[in-house]
């Protein structure tokens, strides 16, 4: 709550409307993730959490430091936010111009002031406990890995293993981060293929990007793996991506080793012109992203990105090579940046894996 | 995309950014459920989809009828679209103010005059097509509620019914349109309850409230059963909430056999005043809500609501009566509207079941 006072100074109070920002601030994740179910008010006196009466009595039990504002369901600032407002003489109010829609705003802009703030760095520095959670999200994702090794066979449909996945996730009391991307084959070359219901054939590709959701927290990662006997060409992508990785997490390590600063930008590159100088396509997604409460949070690693690299952040570094009709390649790791040196907390082998 | 024209009239274009809608006029639902990977620009001669090349491969290969216009990822307007938009002359562009971000229209309106436009209904009239999915999803939910109640015994966890459910539904080549809720006893009176580690006890209401998704389409249906011998309490309960059902649903039924106009208002107060008339407090949420592509859309089935019932729409009923630190019960039916009488499409039985 702290890193919202500075934004308290020069206005009345802040509505807060991302539901990763909600989960963070509450620790209550039980509102939908599609539809508008809650808002916060932070004065600088008093938090308030706005919401509808399906959910009121649970979060009166279990969420502390924060009164309940009841709205009707699926209408909330038609009345009462906005004579709320007004009651409480709040004139100048801060909203998050990256998620309030413009119906939502011009409501609230009839009750007072408004001025766009960005939250989207106040979950960018991890704390001892979050660290703890990605983790222990890491760790389970390691066993997942190993596990589903273990299940491809001949025949065996990309839902199959999808499914063997998400079970094992659940056993483990965890649940998935996101639906996991199982990928066989040529289907490899589409970074967010759809798992469907190809079956496993000798010498294909098997892409597997998946995470673990644990405690609100998320775990990222990608392996691709050959079933069969790999080819030469498969080899020469899978070393040169592995070559990509390995040099962006060197050159993030030397910054952090000498306190040099860096940028996200920076490390993309690394990763983007050794994939280009080894006579592969550019990348076609950006090189890494944060992770914490949402799977892609800041900061981000990617050409356009100004994000600085600090101690406490966690973000992916997952190069990627895609070769339309044939296949891909994409080996993606979390890493902890601490003040003097990175932890990769991802820790399935990363070499070539034949099956 | 017949519905659509009648906008064109008075606009060069449309730019479309809810998720539901993307999917209704594409068929493709690969795009993430809560980042910003895809928007639609219907022009009167062309449809254009705009999102990174993370996507492109793949839709170009299984979406018809779109041109793609291709983003950096996470960076959709800054360049692209208004470019795209100032070089094809679109001055005029309706945006659906329900959803597009301040941030969003801050870019767009830059490069052209916006038009705030409600898409909410588009997808409230059912083809033939979607109303066969959502059948065939309320039947496999069917077959889930048949399949859960063999599963109910002394010390099952919620979480383990939940997964049961869960696994059920997958081996049916489905999926869960929602998480599961499923709630033991007290837990019964928060309508919106997270499912979690309480074990099941003799004399325990059970509620259980879940949908399939099937071929982009939901179903969505609660059932509260006793596990043991009902008491009078709970008896008296679910006779009020499958009276107020059953009265809602004759009501309906009246109006579209004799013609009358009805709307959501109407049905929703039906079921609301019988409740309370029996001394129950009032329903804490609305009676209804349409359902298609998402679980909750258009019609509203609530006080404030003002949508007229008409053939071809489907809808949930579901009055509840929740009694804090008692329990709850809550029955929910979905609901097809026809040319000269409605039709309940899903089947579990109704009444009071004791396990």
């Amino acid at each position: 709550m702290d890193s919202l006072q500075k934004y308290l100074k020069k206005l009345d109070a802040i509505f807060i409307s991302t539901r990763a920002n909600i989960v963070y601030l509450t620790g209550y994740n039980g509102f939908s993730e599609i539809e508008r179910e809650c808002f916060l008010l932070i004065t600088k006196k008093k938090n308030y959490l706005i919401t509808d009466r399906r959910y009121s009595e649970a979060i009166k039990k279990s969420v502390k430091g924060y009164s309940v504002i009841e709205t009707g369901a699926h209408n909330f600032t038609k009345k009462n936010v906005s004579e709320f407002l007004k009651k409480n003489k709040i004139k100048k109010l801060g909203f998050e111009d990256n998620n309030l829609t413009v119906a939502e705003y011009n409501l609230l802009k009839k009750a007072a002031f408004l001025k766009p703030i960005d939250l989207s760095n106040i979950r960018i520095i991890k704390t001892k406990e979050e660290i703890k959670n990605i983790k222990l999200a890491c760790k389970i994702g390691d066993q997942a890995f190993e596990f589903i090794m273990g299940k491809l066979k001949l025949g065996i449909t990309e839902k199959q293993i999808e499914h063997e996945m998400v079970n094992f996730i659940k056993s483990k009391n965890a649940d998935i981060s996101f639906k996991p991307i199982v990928a066989y084959g040529k289907n490899s070359s589409i970074p967010h293929h759809q798992t469907g219901r190809d079956k496993l054939k000798k010498n294909q590709i098997v892409l597997l990007d998946f995470g673990i959701n644990l405690n609100n927290y998320c775990s990222d990662m990608t392996r691709t793996i050959f079933f069969g006997s790999a080819s030469t060409e498969f080899k020469r992508m899978h070393r040169t991506v592995l070559e990509a990785q390995s040099k962006a997490i060197e050159f993030l390590n030397s910054t952090i080793i000498n306190h040099k600063s860096t940028t996200g930008k920076q490390i993309d590159m690394v990763a983007r012109d050794y994939t280009i100088e080894q006579g592969y396509p550019d990348i076609i997604h950006s090189v890494g992203h944060g992770i914490g409460i949402e799977v892609h949070e800041s900061p981000h690693l990617s050409p356009n990105s100004r994000d600085k690299i600090q101690a406490g952040m966690i973000f992916s570094i997952e190069p990627g090579i895609y070769l339309p009709n044939y296949g891909g390649v994409r080996i993606e790791d979390l890493v902890l940046v601490g003040k003097n040196g990175i932890e990769v907390i991802t820790h399935s082998n990363r070499g070539i894996i034949e099956i």
